[in-house]
């Protein structure tokens, strides 16, 4: 059995980690910390597990941590960066869900984060947590920096054709829609139901995070090529979901996207290729890790694809439980067997 | 491996089952029929099983039915009543998730759903499946009335009051909110979004089919007495989710309902008694088989029992699931183990 | 033209004062006060304003207010207590949506709102502002209690059946749910739309402070008489709507109450007395001042009474504004001629 | 006083028109005409009329409808084209909010609603009623031809960087999201509640009968250049909204948007440009007739422009008034003077 550990488990991501390793035969969480909530029972605090768990918040710096197999920092970013090498050092496995790992570039993860990514070592050490990408690394890894959600939809979408080399790598327009749980737990005005509910809006035009993550790992599938994207995230009056609608323009008009597409993810438990011209949903997704991916070409000839996943599913928590099975050596869907939650 | 079958499997309690089951090691569903699908992939038609399931819907009456172990009927009321026997008399157990096997009375049954119940003698055999209630009757029975949604929330609620004989049984007034899939999966203008979201309404005022139900199974609790019951359900804006606010007077004042309402509950995995003075949110429970539970008593002395579910689990697929479990001597919580997906 | 200023501008029933002043030919708000947001421009602050007014806020004691012919109070218990008699005295009207001026027993106010109310005389002049019911007084009031949401739907629901003395007072239950803007736009996480959205509870269970209030009119209503009032309100996953399902016993069972409703109401323009078996929905009243209400027999015997509002109108703004047109001797319905947003 | 008929008012834009001409002062609707509901008082079948206007349907072909000064037609493609020529004979003005007068090229029309358009004289003269557009003509109109809803957010957006000659025509991409009202009141399985909510996808991607009408119309505010449009409209969550996100590239980056946006709508009412870096959401625009606009440049150096409108009112009913106004020479503003609903 492995002893699993949560840092920073009152947020979405952490009762996501809480409920997906509830029904992972292979795992048993045995901390879970919270520097505002030490002392206070799991099950008092999310009114879903009350009566299922006899575990309390500890505090972050608790020694029951050290005596985990593997630990999951579900935290802002810098703080996974500041502790991570104390539970590596001990041979413990590292999955951060945060953005500490991800960005190979630190003068790229300065611009973006407003903090000097100091863990020199570390980040050159760690693998970037796309499982369906990076399999092979994540096996051998100790430190994980598991992908943002809106890279996630991007990255599986585009991977076959970039690496067949079939399409126009200048001109990637993204534009995403997320359901409000990605914007967190914390009282925010704007993510009140009446501020949120019934509107839709774009947000983060001038610059997003997740924007030098996706261009970062374009590039790499593409073996360095120079990408030229866009990316424009919106904010969608639901709690879970997220969609990609992806612009590119095809080399050869006449490739036959669909076969390429179902060809490349047809080993893949979590990655669905849509029949021909059925166009993914989030709800299909909704509660599940699974990916759901389609291609059509629209009038005026671009090639559309859109890629629908949950976004604290395989956007955050599944993912990184899809992480932890291939660390360990477990089947890739232990504790993920779950589909779609419909209606 | 137990071989399930289902009967009526396009709606929302269909593909509810399948979602469950698919999550049940014990159990395969070898065949899913629907009049209207027949011959449709269900991994085509549900786009939440795209590539998760080489299933295809049968014909109703298709020979592989009769190849199952257990036959779940996820139809409107008549057809279980209709075609049930044929499977009981192979000795195949049946769970009817419809009205058909509920009401004892026939009178009854005519009165509210417009049907004459033919079914003497699978009536008199049958047990109306509310696990926590009937467990020693369900464990013998080839035949089950699943309960109605809005029942199980009283129901659970009541038990131990009632045994106990705690609270007066002539004025229960029951007001209950439902989320909209319980009005099921027909496009029914009432239940688009423009019409359905956005707003609260009550319906079924002059007479609910679950009022005689309700009414039959408190009396029963009671050991036979009269019960005076007053029940209006109210159409909530979300998918889904079921709570119960129900009004009665303690016989005595003094009555320490939260001991007796843990007492009574505390070997019961699926039904939570809330801490004193925390009011239970069906989106606690959403995606799982829970009930929770609490009472308080309000001010000008009336006690207040508020009780909520999964409308579409522990009031109808999950505990269909619960009760199949039983009968075949499995562990209760197989496939039933998810907690609340909290957000 | 009548100038108008609003006190406490920045929250849900400010921006709605706001929006039906603008629609009000007769008004003019010549000054918006908040401590927190003074010197900010309105079109800024609330995007919907954005280009359509030049209007900023002011500190809560700029002179400008003493120039307004009406002060609207939208702000916490215990501002207008503070500072209204400064207004009163230079012969300003003021409207209270604020509870300060509801209660008539300074010890239930103390009780409920933790706070002393030292103001008798003011106390003692103003009129609790439920328009059809208080018309004649407000006529002459110069400072009004605008009534709380709840009890606007409990007590139009009830003025018929109690001034004509045909139920029992001594047992009446009411069954609300409100959208969640009721709350207010404070940064609350409970009511974030990934905690108050695809849910329902009940709030208040041990106590709502407008229990109180409903029971101190329905006594006046009754002529004096005590009241057995049961009041459970319960959050409902939607922006506006509010509706009361309330459980009386008739005195007479042949009292025909459709016809008693319909004469109360034939000639008040913002109560809707629905057709026979009709049920109203909080929808056909959202944006509107209108309240519907029905009446109709249960199975057991209870006459059920349903009503519904828009919280921020008939329930807040718009309720004050119809005061507003009362005291000014204006058309009652001046400023409040929309009808509800359909869908 | 102005005679207004409605044929096809059973639809969410036949109410809203009987919404927002309930508030002109200079108008009365004399008629409303539907095949289905024909006789059927209007009050009962709209509740939120209940009580409100003693309209009832008629019959489509009623002669009261010829005592018009002005009829709308809220119908599907094809209704007006065979019966707009009757009212246009005897000097009434007609405006169709269907799309048989959009289109200017027959063959489009054909292929893309797969119906001949036979009245070659009304289309010729007809003018598309987009009134920031072609407000002089609009004067002189007889026959209007009311614009599409994606089309109103793109070309009012588009207007003063086309007619600049600002941005390159030959790659205009446009992600669109709606809410679901725009998919009308029809019972449509996939937009009830349960399958509509909770969820966003991509439609129409093989093509969309907006996007020959954009199309179309950009190319005419170019003066006939060629335009290279792609165009995918999504579904989202909510009743009333409609977004445009709109990549383009600027022939000179160093143009200065947002004072071409300002200076080309600063005389505009219904147009908000909005502060420099400020993004609008749909509910800012929620039950009013504006349209606010911002601009942006996005990391990767495109040109970025939203765009939001009420989908039910700029972009159809509340824009069919405007013109209406325009051509009875009102105040462009009368009965469309309530600003954003919020919350």
């Amino acid at each position: 059995m492995i002893k699993a550990g949560i840092i920073g488990g009152t947020g979405y991501t952490g009762v996501e980690l809480l409920r997906l390793l509830h029904n992972h035969e292979g795992v048993e969480v045995i901390a879970i910390s919270s520097r505002s909530e030490a002392g206070q029972l799991v099950g008092d605090f999310f009114p879903s597990l009350a009566g299922q768990t006899d575990l309390a918040f500890t505090a972050p710096g608790d020694a029951i941590l050290n005596e985990c197999d593997v630990i999951f920092f579900a935290t802002p970013h810098g703080v996974a960066m500041k502790t991570a090498s104390s539970f590596i050092d001990k041979g413990i496995k590292v999955i951060d869900l945060g953005p500490d790992f991800r960005l190979r570039d630190k003068d790229e993860y300065a611009q973006w984060y407003g903090l000097e990514n100091f863990q020199d070592d570390l980040l050159a050490s760690s693998v970037y947590g796309l499982s369906e990408i990076n399999r092979e690394q994540i096996k051998q890894a100790q430190l994980i920096g598991n992908p943002g959600c809106f890279p996630t939809t991007v990255l599986l979408a585009l991977k076959p054709l970039i690496e067949n080399k079939l399409i126009n790598l200048s001109s990637i327009i993204v534009d995403s829609k997320t359901g409000v749980s990605g914007a967190g737990r914390g009282a925010n005005q704007a993510m009140l139901l009446c501020e949120a509910s019934e509107s839709i809006k774009a947000y983060g035009v001038s610059g997003h995070r997740h924007y030098p993550e996706i261009k970062q790992e374009l590039s790499l599938l593409s073996g360095g090529e120079p990408i030229g994207l866009t990316f424009i995230p919106h904010l969608v009056p639901m709690i879970r979901g997220m969609e990609s609608t992806i612009y590119v323009d095809l080399l050869d008009t006449d490739t036959d996207v669909q076969s390429v597409l179902e060809a490349a993810y047809k080993d893949e438990h979590f990655v669905t290729v849509m029949g021909a011209g059925v166009v993914p949903e989030t709800r299909s997704v909704k509660s599940s890790n699974f990916c759901q991916i389609a291609a059509q070409k629209a009038v005026g000839g671009k090639l559309i694809i859109t890629s629908v996943i949950d976004n604290l599913i395989k956007g955050a928590a599944g993912q990184a439980i899809q992480n932890m099975n291939i660390m360990f050596g477990l089947d890739e869907k232990s504790g993920l067997s779950s589909i779609g939650l419909l209606p």
